[in-house]
């Protein structure tokens, strides 16, 4: 009897709190009918299926990039979709061509290789010269000209496996900066440990910058296989020459397009939720995981708001950005163009970390408003989703945004093996499993639909810069 | 007390058998005490760096093949072998040139393609063609004439994992006699789902053959996430086109060398167990698992018998032999020229199935030496090693002996990840786990010093040919 008393107790409490918080029992009951029909989902596996298969690599400005802006307008367009606009973005043109290099003394073997993005090429015979090897950019920083000058740099930088990522963070900066730290030195070229939580003989592309003024060098990545050759060589004692041969330009810029599809909102439609994905990606694989898996999980995430029967009262708007990957260019030009209307947009987020499982839940929102998150997460929760920090990331293309003061959520992914597949060869359809990836699915739909039925949005986040 | 005196039975009653089984407890003794040294082992871990890194890749009949065999003899040299000899062996000596294709149609994409060992190349523009998909080998000899005629044969069969590597005998016909079969029905080149099991962009090699009197076609293997690409464009229904560049060709025959190195036997050294690898390996890994692994293995095991105080009546000889990746060259070429001597080959093996944990041991010998052979099996027990038939395959390079009636026995490797790696471009040194190869150097110690110690040998098996 005791028992039961208590049962009744927490039923009628939670009730009274539903009725208390900011969303009614019916709109809470709908997130669960969404999260439900989320796990069941298939039509995101099957998107990125499409994309991979139809476009496959779609790297900005290439012929490929304007087939996957096609592509993503036909979907939207079949599905439905209210309001469908490819939004024209100039990107930066870089190619690749052939690339080969390897170590010519003490002992030849071939390297695995790849240009890093908008890197200069080598000469066409080749750029041969003995190898210095730092254990990371800091010390590369730290090292002597004398010791530098005239040589290839070689940055034997691990990238260790995180659930966040984090570890990602450590040594992207040697692929980031490397090139320009080197030749600062005299160093003729740089060769990095791919920044890859794999040993498989793939190589891990990813942008690099030059600094003005600083002579422009060109630089690789070589697999985590070739950098433990190379490695040993050394240890052996004897000087080790690299041979590279990279074939790769800039050529400047050209056109491209985010690519808008939104189910509008019943009361205030001007009002949007973002969810978004980067529709480009690197030329190597076909872009399954990154971003072809965040592109489907969003499109499909709307499609099941507008098909499940309640329309919320905002817009729930997708943007599937251009060239996320070689500057943020399309994320940037939208913040720039939309500057008017960055107070409608109530809240984003972007899935760019594969499709591995969501695991947390963080924001980055005025803290008056916490509880609507909280309440958000209540509806997350059955999908195994913790709540984080206030702190959220919100994804790369969610930056300038963020930095104008747009609050963003991070719907943390496992990203455990994301940089497995990372920028290589390597990232393609096989490596999604559907079933995580309409969890995924539930959860964007989830967000999206209460973020969208919230009473008052969630306010502004510090703004961090001018502009984007 | 009656426990006791279970056990205390159970004891004298081992012992007994010990006493009157074909080995001393003395020799059981020493036995032990190899399979102990042997599980700490970090010789053959050495060995099979120093092959990797030293060498690398080093396919019958090229500069590196070369390299190869003086750096097995050196090192049976510093090991103080009893006996050391590089024996000249004639090889085909085939080489592999830049290598690309491509979907053309419907979906244009790229595809990561090897061509198999012995193909022709196509003509320097590439050959290009309408894609005919079968199932495997059997479904495309029954195919017609008109459907395959002019078109490139995709041989479209997987291979599932396996502990005992089964499976590979299952596809492994598509590829050897892939082209020969589909030119027989006019088609202009072959293209087959690599012999391999895992997911990764590597496609994997291995030997192929021509028929007489048919007409050579090009063959080459992709990559299982590309064959899932073709497949997946197939399946939308419209004409698929491969376009293939195969840059490869046989160059004829030249020298190479079966290296021997011996630990002599006390009372007995003419006569001789034989353990065994291959020396070659293909040219896209650096083959650290096929076959690094089993020359290191059998070159640590060897050793180990050497220097840990006992000497076997007869001797121990590692051989290394020469090109078993295409033709087992060097074996057929051994057996020929000491066909005089087969009758002192009491038994032999082959460590050619990567490097993996032993967890069977099966024989192929005279029937009534079997307890010999089942005595052998007690002292390897405790390396987790069970025994397994009389029908050992004993190594592709024991073919020719064993065809000539020398006993063979099989030490069975883990093979379930092997194929993951086989014949690609990632077969390195990264995948060797050395706790896991010290249990091979272990159960080879035993094997051969028990094997050489034998009573009386293991009889003859019955001989299934004329020649090797
Ligand atoms: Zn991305
Ligand atoms: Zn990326
Ligand atoms: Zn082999
Ligand atoms: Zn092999």
């Amino acid at each position: 009897m005791r028992l039961l008393f208590a049962v009744l107790t927490c039923f009628t409490a939670a009730i009274h709190l539903a009725a208390d918080g900011p969303f009614s029992q019916k709109t809470l009951d709908h997130a669960a009918k969404l999260r439900e029909l989320g796990l069941k989902d298939t039509r995101a596996y099957s998107l990125v299926e499409s994309l991979t298969v139809e476009v496959g690599p779609r790297m900005a400005g290439t012929p490929a990039d304007k087939l996957a802006v096609a592509w993503a307008e036909k979907k939207f367009r079949e599905m439905g979709f209210d309001h469908v606009a490819a939004e024209p973005v100039p990107v930066t043109h870089w190619v690749r061509g052939p690339e080969h290099a390897w170590i010519t003394a003490p002992y030849p073997q071939v390297l695995h290789i790849t240009a890093l993005g908008h890197s200069i090429g080598t000469p066409p015979e080749g750029l041969e010269a003995e190898v210095f090897m730092v254990p990371d950019l800091a010390t590369l920083k730290k090292s002597k000209a004398e010791d530098v000058r005239g040589k290839i740099v070689f940055i034997n930088h691990r990238t260790e496996k995180s659930r966040d990522g984090n570890t990602y963070g450590k040594t992207v900066p040697g692929r980031a900066a490397g090139a320009a730290e080197a030749a600062k030195l005299g160093a003729v070229g740089v060769v990095i440990r791919s920044i890859g939580t794999d040993s498989h003989r793939f190589a891990h592309t990813g942008v690099m910058r030059y600094e003005e003024d600083v002579k422009r060098i060109p630089a690789g990545a070589i697999s985590n296989p070739d950098a433990d050759m190379v490695q040993a060589q050394l240890e052996r004692g004897k000087p080790v020459r690299i041979k590279m041969k990279l074939d790769c330009k800039l050529l400047g810029t050209v056109m491209s397009a985010n690519v808008v599809g939104e189910i509008k909102g019943s009361a205030l439609p001007d009002e949007a939720v973002i969810i978004s994905a980067h529709l480009d990606s690197w030329d190597l694989g076909t872009g399954a995981l990154d971003d072809g898996a965040g592109v489907a999980i969003t499109m499909a995430a709307a499609k099941l708001i507008a098909e499940a029967g309640v329309r919320p009262k905002r817009t729930v708007r997708v943007i599937l950005f251009a060239n996320e990957e070689s500057g943020l260019e399309g994320s940037r030009h939208y913040v720039t163009t939309h500057q008017d209307k960055l107070q409608n947009m109530i809240i984003g987020v972007e899935s760019d970390f594969g499709a591995d499982v969501i695991w947390r839940f963080d924001t980055r929102i005025d803290e008056a408003y916490l509880p609507v998150a909280d309440a958000i997460h209540k509806a997350l929760e059955p999908l195994g989703i913790a709540r984080g920090s206030n702190r959220a990331f919100g994804g790369p293309d969610m930056t300038p945004f963020r930095m104008m003061g747009v609050p963003v959520v991070s719907l943390l992914q496992d990203g455990t093996d994301y940089f497995d597949f990372h920028h290589t060869a390597d990232d393609t359809f096989d490596k999604i499993d559907p079933k995580k990836m309409a969890q995924n699915v539930a959860a964007y739909a989830v967000f999206a639909f209460l973020a969208a039925e919230s009473p008052d949005g969630f306010g502004r986040i510090p703004v961090t810069a001018g502009s984007p």
